[in-house]
């Protein structure tokens, strides 16, 4: 599997529009093959901060996510929303 | 490493307790050796299921947080905090 934490601070004045820019991608990924996860939370200490949670069955659903519509669509219009550049820690992953 | 994801339903009237009562916990765990992330996040679309993100250097340091006064001293008042059992995914991961 494929564990990625998406770290995403956006600009204040931007959160209303992130959330809604940020549906599509949420419902596109969840429904996709190989998606285990793909869950959009806010940091409760920041609450302009997010973590996009995703579990992957492998690579190559992560490469057909990177390809799809929604995700490259998402990142069209989505630059202008984050204060920093987005950052993603990204692991190899078995269930204990 | 190990990666955890913690998913935490709460009873909305206890919310407020919830958020005063875990703040312990996350600053003990966040300052533990072998602590490379703590995170308690909110869902958007649920602001009753918390997420704990956890990302520890190996099982031994998970070992340590589990016997942890700050731990054990949560989970022993918690209990009536939340709506469903606490449901935890647990990866063993490496950097991608």
């Amino acid at each position: 599997m494929i564990v990625i934490h998406a770290d995403m601070q956006i600009k204040p004045e931007k959160r209303e529009a992130f959330l809604q820019t940020v549906q599509p991608l949420v419902a596109g990924s969840q429904a996709e093959e190989g998606c285990l996860r793909y869950t959009l939370t806010q940091d409760v200490a920041n609450l302009n901060r997010f973590t996009m949670i995703e579990v992957w069955a492998d690579q190559d659903a992560v490469d057909r996510h990177n390809a799809s519509s929604h995700f490259t669509g998402f990142f069209k219009v989505s630059t202008d929303f984050f204060a920093l550049p987005l950052k993603a820690e990204k692991f190899t992953a078995a269930d204990v």
